[in-house]
């Protein structure tokens, strides 16, 4: 039979370049490929089926805390937009407008969301009516659209896909407790599901989301050094509440504005995945999101009995509710190693004549490439074993990179001085609250502030950059 | 304790008007809410979860059949689009266009994605090599834009939610067995999912898909006598191949040219749903895609041990797999029954003190109100029972009304007398295969083709305009 010539090609190593490494398991382990529309990309299969895994485990999570999904237009009209102002400056330089329909010109152009507070709050001043309309809780699963200049797979492009939350309360302490919960539902999931150790903090307010009062973020740190913020939650108070005219009759039967919340994440989780736990043989998956969790690779598949067997496992797992797949194309086990590798199948298992003749199997893991010799018996058990065995080994792998690469600074000398003798990372460094300090941080340093962590440390009194007195401690880092 | 003071308001009857009943139906058991992006609408939550279940369902289906879910761009640039010339020009009439990211004008104006044919051919030109590459079985769920000038919630709005499949095979036979599986995979899910009869059959010439060799479609039949299509699948043969340069290498190792379907299916079935089982007290859902499948309703919850008793049920059922909501809330039971009634739920469950002491509930169905008695040691089964009753109901009495509503007619005389006789409905009659006569038809008495049934009566030798002789029996009606 002849074979398929595809081969799975080497990727460039990440300590080569970390750029590169990461574009290449993006279209090597076929996560996405590019299109001529700029900046946009196509998701393919294996990368929608990680994104469709972490959306079946937030929504979950979202529904049980009592979220109900609904779907907002696409578009937002120009004048709809305007209508609160920071929200609008903040977002109108960076958005796409539809200016026709048809042949027709608009006369009211409509920018594809990039956003959607103003459409949410046009609706809430439509069914908020008394506090017994309260609360809203609200999610959508949609795409938006942000005209960046520069672009990456996953990490910045002009349509990512994400979900929205956008809650509106009685009062400010439900709202602000809402943006507290969905902050730990989001640091909770990429600890557990995606094996991601994450830094819970609240955002510097020249760093807030345009049009809130306060924003919430979780950081990850990667694996070259950089800082990544993976989900964010903000607290709008009342503002959006008066630009949009939301009123409600409260329990004193007076007329009273609501407070409200908005929190996402997005497909850039994918990109922090491959960043996280990935290495130079390609895409290293957390196997609650992995799209295959066990593949089986025959070995000497033509001898009698080897398929049979492997097909016996294969029902045997999948009827354990693991996500198995059977490779029994005509490609070598050693090819078909490399390409489980490449895309990140958390648990690879082995079956020749001789582990068939033995009762056993050969069960491999991807992140430690560690094998174990398991009775068939025993597999559905050991299968499982083996994939906690995988999410605690690269959780744990990723922690540790992040303490390495921390570094606590008492001044700006110190920050120049950690980052050059040990790469890229976190800085810990206490902070005046003044916006020129963090500025200057930046300009002298390179490291910009990621949040203020809710975990203070503060192994300082006075402020990294001008001496004065401290406020809070800041993570700082290098941001993608 | 305060009553809430929301009522359930009366809707239009249907025979007084259905198009308002019609949208009274839509706002009023909260499926939608208007906005100003004219032609769009927010899809509430109780809406929305009814298109998760339609999803949930759909998605399952296509995936036993082998396909796998993917995200292309929203945008299409105008040069693509432009590639295939048919496909253009059933299109470009009826897209938004953006024309400016941010502050600048773009070179290459892009369109909001009417459909994907032209991304995915793009895609396919990449990744497609070898017969070894093929078939490609992809499916998207997205939203797309089509400029509409009269708009009506999920019939025909200017953004809708849809699934588009795409697929991709080596050989014309096998693209045009894809195309006709997919009509049966829509047909089979109308009707044991939604319990909508329909007709599946072709689309004459003139009423294929923009760039398609032959549309195939399912026809549904509403409470009002017109007809909806209900969903498409579309056989492209190679003519987009051609255009977009798709070749591979086949088993005799020449380059040859793919053939390619696609098919769909959009939110308009919520409101085949609406207008094929809803009445004058509201919506009547499917028990398959129904939010709530069964509503308990305590009556006099303030005595002791009623809503204990509910709660019980509550969890008994619930835990038995059933969609299952309790209502204790302060609205009188006459309240909550308009309430669910208007929300289409399929099953009430009354439970009193009464009911309590003699070790039972009444069930209620939605479809026909009737009530049964039934020992609470009894009451999963017969929910279960009752639910496939609700579905096994809607469905008869909709296919009742179809065979009522259909027409065999040998001239046009006899269907402008059979629609003024008996209001509008399916028209059979024999067609000479000429577009002329199809507009004749048209002309003279208002209906149009629907489709070639696959099930053919030939109850005639000659054209129903014309007289010639016939080439097939066309199923004809008013549209949707």
């Amino acid at each position: 039979m002849a074979k398929n010539k595809k081969m799975v090609d080497a990727i460039t190593s990440m300590d080569e370049d970390f750029a590169k490494w990461y574009t290449d398991i993006c279209t090597k382990a076929e996560l996405i490929a590019y299109t001529s529309v700029k900046g946009c990309m196509v998701i393919r299969p294996y990368g929608y089926a990680i994104w469709e895994n972490i959306q079946k485990i937030l929504d979950t999570r979202f529904k049980a805390l009592g979220h109900e999904n609904v779907c907002m237009p696409m578009f937002i009209p120009e004048s709809l937009l305007q209508k609160e102002k920071d929200h609008v400056e903040g977002f109108a330089p960076e958005v796409a407008w539809v200016t026709h329909g048809g042949s027709e010109k608009l006369e009211d152009r409509l920018c594809v969301r990039p956003t959607s507070e103003t459409l949410f709050c046009e609706h809430y001043a439509n069914i908020v009516h008394s506090y017994r309309d309260l609360p809203k809780l609200y999610n959508q699963w949609v795409s938006v659209v942000r005209w960046e200049k520069t672009t990456r797979p996953f990490l910045r492009s002009r349509e990512f896909l994400w979900q929205e939350g956008h809650t509106i309360h009685e009062t400010p302490e439900e709202a602000i407790e809402e943006t507290e919960r969905m902050l730990n539902c989001y640091a909770d999931f990429c600890e557990k599901d995606l094996a991601m150790p994450v830094v819970k903090g609240r955002k510097t307010d020249s760093d807030k989301f345009a049009g809130a009062e306060a924003t919430y973020a979780i950081e990850a740190l990667m694996h070259d050094g950089k800082a990544l913020q993976a989900g964010t939650s903000h607290y709008f108070g009342d503002g959006f509440a008066k630009a949009f005219g939301i009123q409600f009759t409260g329990r004193d039967n007076k007329l009273a504005f609501p407070h409200q919340t908005s929190w996402g994440v997005t497909t850039r989780l994918i990109g922090a995945i491959i960043m996280t736990h990935g290495d130079d043989n390609g895409l290293v998956l957390p196997p609650a999101v992995a799209p295959i969790q066990a593949v089986i690779v025959p070995v000497q598949q033509f001898k009698e009995g080897v398929l049979e067997k492997a097909n016996e496992v294969y029902e045997q797992l999948k009827a354990a509710g693991i996500r198995v797949k059977l490779d029994d194309s005509d490609q070598s086990p050693g090819w078909k190693f490399a390409e489980y590798e490449m895309k990140g199948v958390p648990v690879r298992i082995e079956l020749g004549p001789k582990d068939i003749e033995n009762g056993q199997c050969v069960i491999v893991t991807r992140h430690d490439r560690e094998k174990t010799f398991t009775p068939l018996t025993e597999l559905v058990e050991t299968v499982n074993a083996k994939l906690e065995a995988v999410r605690e080994g690269i959780f744990q792998k990723a922690l540790e990179n992040r303490e390495r690469r921390t570094y606590a600074c008492k001044n700006t000398d110190e920050i120049i001085k950690a980052l050059e003798e040990n790469g890229d990372g976190f800085v810990k460094a206490m902070w005046c609250g003044e916006e020129e300090c963090e500025d200057k941080v930046k300009e002298l340093t390179g490291v910009g502030s990621r949040c203020i962590p809710f975990e203070q440390d503060n192994f300082s009194d006075v402020c990294v950059c001008c001496g004065k007195p401290a406020k809070k401690m800041v993570l700082w880092g290098k941001a993608y």
